[in-house]
């Protein structure tokens, strides 16, 4: 990896891994919220993950390359400490811990296409640059979707 | 983990193991760096960075619980993703993407005291939830930061 391009084609397999990784881990967060109103955020956000996919393989698309992933330690990282809160917590801890990890996803996403898109703008992939604005977007706005509930879950509990 | 009292505390040593995990991956860091601007940013956090452990052992102290880490498998993935990139890029792909790691870093400590901090006020530990809006602020900063440098090196690159 010695160019930008290469940067950018690099780190957009990581996030289309990371994407991709969410769709499979995302049931069973949804399965494990204990309240309607996380469940239904979690639920909400698959769906859309599953649009981010779609619109990650035209940002392949649109530079020339094939949609694929390489392997991602830092999602599997946050993957596997919400696993680790669906496996040990329980009660008022068990949805306030899932909040919270799925806000660190959350901002884990928004600083990696904040990235993907500055670099897009700099080698002048217009396209993809509209692309991966219209993801960290919708990533912005899951998170601030998250704190609200996590505000609201925990005035009710308290 | 059935109370927020239990969350916080178990996420508390999550963020302690993960600072001081910082302290030790961020020299090398540094050493890698292709540019003096970036060299000189990441010694400029591992510095804030040990300030921050000192200000979470404030944070055990005022709960009354002794100031330990628990192994955090979301830092050590953001970590090992850097090391990725400490062995496989050089060149202009070297600092953009070690400059966009350490954002990811930071977006994951942004999300975790953020989150600790409401759980501290909920709890009524004020003394707590001032040191974490503290240490928040200053996470916050260093991704401005990183950000200004990111574009900045970018243009000076293109």
């Amino acid at each position: 990896m010695k160019t930008l391009a290469e940067a950018f084609h690099h780190t957009l397999k990581d996030i289309y891994f990371a994407e991709n990784a969410l769709v499979k881990a995302l049931p069973n967060v949804a399965k494990a919220a204990g309240s309607a109103e996380l469940k239904s955020a979690v639920e909400d956000h698959l769906a859309e993950t599953k649009e981010q996919v779609k619109l990650l393989k035209q940002v392949f698309e649109s530079i020339g390359e094939k949609a694929e992933g390489e392997r991602c330690d830092a999602i599997e990282g946050l993957i596997k400490e919400t696993d680790g809160i669906i496996k040990e917590a329980s009660g008022a801890a068990l949805d306030a811990a899932l909040t919270g990890a799925a806000q660190a996803v959350e901002h884990y996403e928004i600083a990696r296409y904040g990235t993907l898109r500055e670099w897009a703008k700099q080698l002048g992939h217009n396209e993809a640059h509209d692309l991966l604005s219209q993801i960290l977007d919708q990533e912005k706005a899951a998170n601030a979707k998250l704190t609200t509930l996590a505000v609201t879950h925990l005035n009710m509990a308290a």
